[in-house]
């Protein structure tokens, strides 16, 4: 039995595919901005906001299913970036990733990635977890280099680095589940499976 | 400034290749097994013989390295599987894989990895670190049917999985470092490299 991923990831795709899952993908547009806006402005703690966040885009695709009778359980994550008071997004350019950078050095920060499932009437689990990575006191110079070498790839994450290639330079610290740290807590979302008949036990 | 890889083991190198890291790999062909029966009948904790084994791979390159006055750092590594009294290797077919997973069913057990470098003239820099993961208590049935999708991968790894494939499915429960986990503390690593002006601070 398939799954129906509700985000346009291709980390989390391949992270469900890499487990043994079949993953059918159908993207959730949602305007993450202006929820986030609004949460913050009610100040909302972050975990709030990814769990809201991947509520929204489970429900969406759930809407879908709906009318067409499937009963596949539909998967939805998000993450947040949170240093000291201050929310982070994926950067819209390369100086809006070297000046992220700036920001995040020599301190630590959290990761909170959330994971929902939904069946065509609702949401019927969900699971919230964080990691804590810091990140070096590293020069100017390094950081000129690390973003001529990695280039537009740090667009894609929030944070600007990846930890599977080159990003894993910036940091003298990562404490927390790996797969959390990439987007999508694996370990519940496999027990969740296993309990609903998903995957064998 | 390259390094030289004292491994055969393509998870390594691909790990500091996506460091951004320039390696060349001269695999050291030791005797494990019989350093690891020798340390065991000294009773010798799982550490240190993971210690010797990366040491004794790193001596043997450097001493081809200093005949040629190679001055690279020679990295080189280990990794020991313990669980209670028991140590684990790599299985030498499925069906030993079969009862090395029965055996770790349901328990934790450690993973311990060791790193060091050496220069032509000996070991200079060691780091040791453990993760701890726990099997879950799956079915013979999900054992079966584990074996027979992931094939004869599982024999490259001792404990018979690879947790960024389908042996993600054996565990409720991972604590500790994913780059330790996968054989390799790269954190400590770094940090030693660009104490040592290989990488950029």
């Amino acid at each position: 039995m398939s799954l129906i991923l509700a985000s346009a990831s291709p980390a989390r795709r391949a992270m469900l595919q890499a487990a043994g899952l079949e993953v059918e993908v159908m993207p959730a547009y949602v305007d993450e901005e202006e929820i986030k806006l609004a949460l913050r402005a009610e100040q909302a703690p972050a975990r709030q906001v990814a769990e809201a966040l991947a509520e929204l885009k489970a429900r969406r695709i759930g809407h879908i299913a709906a009318q067409t009778g499937d009963q596949r359980f539909i998967i939805a994550a998000d993450q947040m970036l949170v240093c000291g008071d201050a929310w982070f997004d994926k950067p819209a350019d390369l100086a809006a990733a070297r000046a992220q950078l700036q920001s995040l050095r020599g301190k630590p920060h959290q990761l909170v990635s959330a994971v929902v499932a939904a069946r065509a009437g609702g949401i019927v689990w969900r699971h919230i977890a964080s990691a804590t990575l810091t990140m070096r006191d590293f020069s100017d110079d390094f950081l000129d280099a690390y973003l001529a070498q990695a280039g537009a790839a740090v667009l894609s994450s929030v944070g600007a680095y990846q930890l599977e290639g080159l990003g894993v330079q910036l940091f003298s610290r990562i404490e927390g589940d790996y797969f959390t740290i990439l987007g999508l807590p694996l370990l519940p979302l496999l027990a969740f499976l296993r309990d609903n008949q998903v995957l064998r036990s």
